[in-house]
């Protein structure tokens, strides 16, 4: 059973931030995240994309402003829980918390604070007849470690960023790469259609366009998909692949969570904003997912609200301890890596 | 009378940084601060010191924060009024207001947005009897332009950052700089310490330590100062000078915004979490002036209180246009200046 101090649902950029918040107060936090990476939607939708409006950058890639969020929550040392989604929680009788995941994995905390965004990210999956008996054994709809295609024969499935992008990735990898998308036109960044293009010229990556995968066949394991060239039903082709990767799009879905009796409204949870909690106490919510008035789903607002909350639940964990504020400039940052940051000191001398 | 959309009170970094969310609605915003130069407590406290707890940067100097903050905005082209302080507010019968600044200067428009800190800064004074009639006349707390000491005989007053800092700064500026102490010992940044002493030994810095400024001479404007060299009252030196800058620190105080009208709890004027408005319409206070309850006097949360009052004043600037909010990622930034960012956009390609 993993333990902490505050078990953050949902590593976007809000929770990410609240490591930051609630190590200033001492108080540890583990996150866990249904996809296999930190960074919420700014590293699953558009991590290449500048963002304008995060106070102090003129503009930032969001993969970088996630890039520097884990650089600044570095000294707090969080755990992480990834590619696993949140299912259940159980209030224990001394009031903590044990959320376990959809693969059995236990977290128990005093303070869960949601930071779920607009869901946990669940990808669009293919209407094939037997794609469950597959999932894990040759189908994914994530890449968690690229390493595991190392010399395999992968088919990959979309028009979009991600498909265009695993696809140049794994190009170096796979033994052999299949791209296979509905249309001839790709939609994604120019460089990307052009890097595909000329992998494609070099014979390193097979291009069925337009086509689609229409069966799926193996003993145990996957060891065929059934591609239809959608220009002619009967050139129907059977590829021998160890691994079937359709990448048409994540989207979020708030799922389990809306079933833990919390309050709904507009498919966000309400919350009070004196400290964002929700209507059970001792769960917080903060970032896209709540919602309360005059609430805006930004990535600033976030920050604001992980920090509020972090107050609240200091005072929840230490009911008898008085916290007064420190501001970093004049504390420092003491990193639970015993680490320490701060100002250069003033120095009182004399000139002579 | 200048004329604006939003007029914000206090060009700190709330103050600034909600120029930039105003501009995303098309909104023209004008600040007042009684400082000559942008920035708030970061520009006037401790410009050269870290920051660590700015969400995405794991350490920024305030000096460096504020730049950006000014880069981030330029888009939107803000007006400023500095150095004067904001006085008085009349309320005119189409619901607009107009500021006056203790220098006469007034500002129209139908939302004020009172970001002013801890209070405006104003200087410590030393204690001398006709101090008030060389008030610019001579005698100056803050210095705008440095360029008004071109040639001339300055004496320097103080023992911390900004008299050693402008004594090291005029040192090639005027004909003579003379920097007098109580003390011997100074308390600042270890290089700027060094630095005097490097340009008292070459003879570019005169340093009376430990010493007092007891009389100020002059028939229209200031002529000469007595200094008394504290250990021995014999001692009395007049010294002929064209300027008297004391630097003995700024503190802020409300002032008289605390005459408004305004609902005030514990020196900080009362708003409500929906949109940060006061008790009066049209009125709002952002960042560490306000308080509520959670409030915490931290950058990052004016920074959301910033951006959620832009959006009510939005909607009572313009109360029959439906605003629908835009990421900056997907909208740009449409500066007033004609400046255009925006994301590179996708491309729809085929594969050959
Ligand atoms: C194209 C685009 C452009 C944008 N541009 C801007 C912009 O310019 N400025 C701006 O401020 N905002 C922008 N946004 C919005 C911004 O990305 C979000 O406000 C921000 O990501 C919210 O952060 P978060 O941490 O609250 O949630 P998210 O980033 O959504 O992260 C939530 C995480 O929680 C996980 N999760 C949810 N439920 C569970 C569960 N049960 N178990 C496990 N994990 C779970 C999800 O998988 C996800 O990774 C943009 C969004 C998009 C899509
Ligand atoms: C040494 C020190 C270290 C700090 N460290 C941190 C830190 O690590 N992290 C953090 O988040 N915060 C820190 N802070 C606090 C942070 O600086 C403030 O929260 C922040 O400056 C508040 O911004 P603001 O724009 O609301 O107000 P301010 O920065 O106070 O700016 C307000 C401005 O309004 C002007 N003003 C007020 N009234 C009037 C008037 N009537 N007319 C004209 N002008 C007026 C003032 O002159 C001032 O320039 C620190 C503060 C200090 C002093």
């Amino acid at each position: 059973m993993i333990k902490t101090d505050i078990l953050i649902i949902g590593a976007g950029p809000t929770g990410l931030f609240a490591v930051f918040e609630a190590g200033l107060l001492k108080l540890k936090c583990h996150l866990i995240d249904a996809l296999p990476q930190a960074g919420g939607q700014c590293s699953e939708i558009y991590p290449k994309k500048p963002i304008y409006d995060i106070p102090g950058f003129p503009e930032v890639l969001a993969g970088d402003l996630v890039d520097n969020l884990m650089e600044q929550i570095k000294p707090f040392q969080p755990g992480f829980t990834l590619g696993e989604r949140a299912e259940t929680i159980k209030k224990l009788t001394d009031g903590s918390f044990v959320v376990t995941t959809n693969k059995g994995t236990e977290h128990h905390a005093p303070i869960v604070a949601i930071a779920g965004g607009l869901g946990s990210f669940e990808p669009r999956k293919p209407l094939l007849e037997n794609l469950a008996k597959f999932e894990d054994n040759g189908v994914a709809y994530m890449i968690k470690d690229p390493e595991v295609y190392r010399d395999k024969k992968v088919v990959i499935a979309g028009g979009g960023d991600s498909a265009l992008d695993w696809s140049i990735f794994l190009a170096n990898v796979a033994s052999e790469v299949t791209l296979v998308h509905r249309r001839n036109e790709f939609r994604g960044a120019l460089d990307s259609v052009e890097k595909v293009q000329e992998l494609k010229n070099q014979g390193k990556i097979n291009l069925v366009t337009p086509g689609e995968i229409i069966g799926l066949n193996g003993i145990n394991s996957l060891e065929s998909v059934l591609i239809r060239k959608t220009t002619d039903a009967k050139e129907d082709i059977t590829l021998a692949v160890d691994a079937f990767i359709p990448l048409f799009g994540l989207s979020p879905k708030l799922g389990p969570i809306g079933d833990w009796g919390l309050e709904i409204e507009k498919n966000a949870i309400k919350v009070d904003t004196f400290d964002y909690q929700t209507n059970i106490p001792g769960i917080y919510a903060i970032g896209d997912v709540n919602t309360y008035p005059g609430k805006l789903k930004l990535i600033l607002c976030g920050f604001h609200e992980a920090t509020l909350m972090c107050q609240s639940a200091f005072q929840k964990i230490f009911p008898d301890k008085k916290y007064v504020m420190k501001y970093t400039t004049v504390g420092g940052v003491s990193g639970f890596d015993g680490s320490k940051k701060e100002a250069p000191k003033a120095v009182v001398k004399a000139i002579e």
